[in-house]
């Protein structure tokens, strides 16, 4: 056992509290991690505002973690103190079923484990990563590039694969015309994966406010939704479309820009249904579909295709004390583009 | 020029009136084709009523043309006298945009022609197959093979490429799991299909009524989508959901029932739009696609495909006097599966 401080919320909405809690002894396949930064994912804002359903408080979120190996178990394999590492949004999973055999243990058909608000095979409930220490099984640790700091790589664990594993999926690549929806914190990732891929990026977002900035990401196009002439002039477009944005959207505007066999990704997922024609899909062959981060081995390659090709997101670094202020800046879409709370503030 | 007995529609909703209309005289690549049968679409009741809009009239509606070719133009080359031969959902496409020449004329971008209810490259109103004779070119026909009944075969045109197309897009085959939904005029093609392909295939209908005759048509399982459990028993079970029903389904359901990378593919399109919660999709990666037919290629594939495995579908073949009746009795799903008009009886 080992006690750890972490930022802890005692129940749904309530402000973040310092505390501390215990972390598992070391089993023989065990890790115990250093965590220097963790960033912050709207996910946690859902989990941590119960917004989803199923919040167990007190809860510590925080799935984007990346630090320093402290400590390994007997039987470790693949990682030595000093490693630099990072954990994404699952822990566990069975191991044996078709898809955890694929390295797909986000679909574990006995149930993945999420690496908090989640109860493991044992019982014990789990928490996150807004903490200076976790202990975890070496399967679920990937290991951070040299040449991506610490900072930089904490959001890849999630916002990175979450874009990453659909593009790579779709087939964004060289000859594929790739809108991203929304320039947050997935898709400013987003446009860097698929620019970096040699697909021709186009940027829809609400507003002209980030044009600039989404050409420096690699983008080849900027256009505003709000702007209906927008649908028109892209009509027939695009391939790919991959939302990264959670509000419900007008599905059939957004289908129209696609191109026969052309698809919509979801990555987003707003609380009300969304509506479709069925003919914006039958008339040219699309597709609406959703994608879920990605397994621990595609994490792995996401890594190492961000740091040969200097994908890195663009973070706001902060301390323990400003994780409720930040919560209510992302919810005023006030941040570009993520967040990371530096661990040594705790 | 050469006049035709037809089935006209003088308005929207009107009765059909016999009557005649001129078709054009043979251009170089043009065929004149006997009309022995001509099946009847959901579609023609559809545009026959205007449901649709954009219905132009009189109308001769049909898509589903099976005769003989009794003339050609100068420089035919595919055809001769006497050939036994189908024309389907249309009549032209500009063959030069890169749909055409992939063979996928459904998808033409200067816009494909239809075989009725539409007009031509030169202005001219497309009028379909309720008809003795039409005129069409040779790029457009389809040969029936000889051991296809022209009465059997007619349906095939329509309902049979509509069902085979999405199937093999979506590689139903050895080892998938494959659902159809209604068995009607497509789904008792799209059962056979599937089974032919050699997936396991699952009827999904209402009620238990048609669950002997799925199981003769090669249905490896029937359920009942009127009892709720179903949706319980087969959730994850899918690779691929054919709905073949033009009502608005509950999405949300029937996408639980698909595994990951599932895809729930519509080829029936409600007029009001459909609803689905986008976890529905993220969670285990599923897709909601729609598919449109097929093109001229995969039209004869798809005849030498029924031919060699003894697919057709099971029709009530009717006199001219009896379309409007037909029309009533498919609006109650009283047909069991298609009606073929014997234009003899004109």
């Amino acid at each position: 056992m080992c006690k750890t401080h972490v930022l802890s919320v005692p129940s749904a909405k309530a402000p973040f509290e310092k505390t501390t809690i215990e972390r598992r002894g070391l089993r023989s396949n065990d890790i115990l991690i250093d965590i220097k930064f963790c960033g912050i994912c709207h996910s946690d804002i859902h989990n941590a505002f119960d917004e989803w359903g199923g919040g167990i408080f007190p809860m510590v979120p925080g799935h984007e973690m990346a630090g320093v190996v402290t400590a390994v178990g007997t039987e470790v394999t693949k990682f030595a103190v000093g490693d630099r590492v990072g954990v994404g949004c699952f822990v566990d999973s069975c191991g044996e079923c078709e898809y955890c055999l694929v390295g797909e243990e986000q679909f574990c058909t006995k149930g993945v484990i999420n690496s908090y608000n989640s109860y493991d095979y044992n019982g014990d409930l789990t928490y996150g990563g807004y903490s200076q220490k976790i202990v975890v099984k070496e399967e679920f640790v990937v290991r951070i590039p040299d040449s991506l700091e610490l900072d930089v790589a904490s959001p890849l664990l999630c916002a990175g694969i979450t874009t990453y594993s659909p593009l790579k999926k779709w087939n964004a690549g060289p000859g594929k015309k790739v809108a991203i929806v929304g320039m947050g914190g997935l898709g400013h990732l987003a446009v860097q994966y698929a620019h970096a891929m040699g697909a021709e990026v186009t940027v829809l977002s609400q507003s002209m406010s980030k044009k600039s900035e989404s050409l420096e990401f690699g983008a080849d196009h900027y256009y505003a939704t709000s702007d209906s002439a927008t649908f028109t002039e892209l009509a027939g477009r695009f391939d790919l479309i991959l939302n990264t944005v959670s509000s419900n959207l007008n599905v059939d505007a957004y289908l129209s820009m696609l191109r026969v066999d052309g698809t919509l990704v979801n990555v987003g997922a707003p609380s009300e249904p969304d509506k479709y024609h069925v003919f914006s899909l039958i008339l040219s062959r699309r597709s609406i579909a959703g994608s879920l981060v990605g397994g621990i081995r595609e994490t792995q390659e996401m890594l190492d295709f961000s740091a040969e090709h200097g994908i890195a997101p663009k973070i706001e670094v902060i301390d323990a004390e400003q994780v409720d202020e930040a919560y209510e800046r992302i919810l005023r879409s006030d941040v570009r583009y993520r967040f990371v709370i530096d661990m040594s503030t705790l």
